[in-house]
């Protein structure tokens, strides 16, 4: 990466009327002071006029370090605490944004508490993130300083491999997908990559996705991991307008894949284990809300009646039930990952049901653009509710406890 | 059923060129003696002349049970012992095969020795079973006596509901579907179905399918389970000419996979623990024969090059090696069915390989016909050894220990 040219930064005013929050240029400055203080130590460097405002210039040192405030797991406690840290600089394919919000996702939890492996601490989880171009290395032509822009839930690949080239940059096949926290990466000051529940990220621009105008930030952030998430399976199970499409598990991605195939024009039945949450899914359009019990009872009238199911719950379950409510030829795709990501099914019950059965993971930085673009232009937005730093623990136990409506979104101006 | 009408026994003679054993018309009536016998109890009874040579004429009374000798597991210790039972009479939709050969799968054996649940014993297991047709009731039109006949692993169904209408039989919507053995029936003297390790089968018409003559029995008979199982899903994965297909396992069904896709244009690649089935394996037209490792090291240079797989292995067993040398895209069928039936996958492994996974069961009776005068027409055999009924125990105990080489086949006229 580059280190011998440094950028203006972005005149906040702009933005004010697009983050839905009103932040003023000074709580920008005071947020950026970290870097403006790397600048002055760094006395004269090189500048680039990367905006077309001129009006007003701040300095960032691309040869530094960028700090960033946080929430960090310490431990696998699940328990986290602020955090301060050091990004890499800004290199020349690189974006520097300044995070607006972050939204938090079951996966945050299950990965800091090391359910899918032992993880490196202190390790900033957060893979839903938007936010505003605060600077771009020399090479970036996609963004420039002052755009709207989203992370999700990778920041690097090889790029140069044929799944990357061909918009599966999360199938790199040279196995350098880097995910956007707990990676091991050299060029991280951490030695891993840090997420999305803090105030900076610097990111190579390619894998960060533009914000449109008409979406608001705190409703944007969702899509970069529920949305594309629940989306892509979606799009690749190439369903017809009335088809019958099952949403097992209403919580942050489930509820997302409610309105996604609610829009796409699916008759919707979403499976739920929440009697409460019935009334909130019936708003979302769907044909028929299923609280299921313990026995499954009740899932029995639904036998064989779904063309797609897409299943979002995120812990071990008896799956048998779910599956016999497609039709036979029917797909069942699970994007929930349990605690060591293992399943078990009954080969049998597979047989008889006919029913295909594969999983999926996110989607490509393409399809991720696409999502926003598709909910921004279709009014598809996600159920949120706007927390502050230090309600993270409280709202990551909500999550595990099914208290979630649905999804928490921190406003990074707390950090 | 009737029980009004009894038939007329076919002359065998002219069935000494067919059956491959030039069993003579005198051991035949020594096999169907305890027919005879029910007939001379009867006196006086009405004849159906159903065949074209009107030469000899041996009555089967329609009223009464058959008797018949077979081969019954008793217990869950996976020992066969000789045992004379009875089946129903023939009724009115049935036809009664004097049985030619049967051989063995592997689900006999997990089935009596109650790896997929309790059974009730005495248990006569076999689904690969083709002979003679020796009497038909009033309203068969599909067969006539002295047809070459074979019965795969159901006798019946509602034959009423959508599935069963379209050639699905074994998804019988109301669940009426009666495999070959060991399923309950109130019309069974025994109360269950009893299968093919036995002298005769009655069997309802439409679940036995035609024998053409330009196959043996011998090697007619694998193609009911072993031939189907693997067909069926073949078929279903519309697979082209040229397009690599990877068979996991080679036994019974494994090596009829290899064969069926080599013989329908595929590039076959079989994977296999055994190293001393390479050379046959070659002689089938394979493109390689890869001979799996402990650690499953070899199988990493075959990662994503496979558009299918099919997997017979019987035995709970890591799926991952096999699921990761499917392309993107690719679909891995599932038709062994190990102990318990259940299978543990790893859901993140399902996402990352983009692999569709299903199982597969058996397949319809017009798919079994199909495959039958596929295997006859294009010269697909099975690889045999035909066995008398007092070496049954120590060839299943070869099953189990891989040492079939790749079917046996019971010899009828021994039991």
């Amino acid at each position: 990466m580059s280190n011998t040219i440094t950028y203006k930064l972005l005149d906040m005013k702009t933005q004010d009327n697009q983050d839905g929050k009103g932040q003023s240029r000074r709580n920008f400055i005071k947020q950026s002071g970290t870097v403006g203080a790397g600048m002055m130590l760094m006395g004269s460097v090189p500048l680039f006029a990367n905006s077309k405002n001129e009006e007003e210039k701040e300095i960032i040192d691309m040869t530094k370090n960028i700090k960033t405030k946080g929430y960090a797991a310490k431990d696998e406690s699940g328990k986290l605490s602020p955090w301060e840290f050091e990004r890499r600089p800004v290199g020349d394919d690189d974006i520097l944004i300044d995070i607006k919000f972050a939204s938090i996702c079951h996966s945050d939890i299950h990965q800091e508490k090391g359910h899918w492996g032992k993880q490196q601490y202190p390790q900033v989880p957060g893979h839903e993130i938007v936010g505003v171009v605060a600077a771009v290395g020399k090479n970036v032509t996609k963004f420039k300083v002052g755009d709207r822009a989203g992370v999700g839930c990778m920041v690097d690949s090889c790029m140069e491999c044929d799944s990357c080239t061909h918009g599966e940059e999360h199938f790199c096949e040279r196995g350098q997908t880097l995910f956007t926290y707990g990676n091991k990466t050299e060029a991280e000051p951490t030695g891993i990559s840090q997420g999305g529940y803090s105030d900076k990220i610097v990111v190579r621009d390619h894998f960060a996705v533009h914000i449109p105008e008409h979406i608001s930030f705190q409703e944007a952030a969702p899509l970069l991991c529920a949305g594309i998430t629940t989306y892509s399976p979606l799009m690749d199970a190439q369903l017809k307008v009335g088809e019958k499409v099952g949403v097992a598990g209403i919580g942050g991605l489930g509820h997302m894949a409610v309105k996604l195939a609610v829009s796409k024009g699916a008759e919707v039945y979403a499976f739920t284990t929440s009697a409460d949450k019935v009334e909130d899914i019936k708003s979302w359009g769907v044909k028929e809300v299923i609280v299921v019990d313990e026995a499954f009872k009740n899932m029995q009238a639904y036998s064989k009646t779904l063309d797609y199911m897409i299943c979002t719950i995120p812990y071990q379950f008896n799956v048998t039930p779910y599956v016999m409510c497609l039709k036979p030829g029917g797909t069942f795709t699970f994007v929930g990952m349990p605690e060591g990501s293992e399943i078990t099914i009954n080969n049998l019950m597979l047989a008889f049901a006919r029913v295909n059965f594969n999983a999926s993971l996110i989607g490509g930085i393409p399809e991720t653009q696409e999502v926003v673009h598709y909910c921004a232009d279709n009014g598809v937005k996600p159920s949120i509710e706007i927390i502050d730093a230090n309600q993270i623990n409280d709202a990551w136990d909500k999550v595990v406890n099914k208290e979630a409506r649905y999804r928490y979104v921190i406003d990074a101006s707390t950090f």
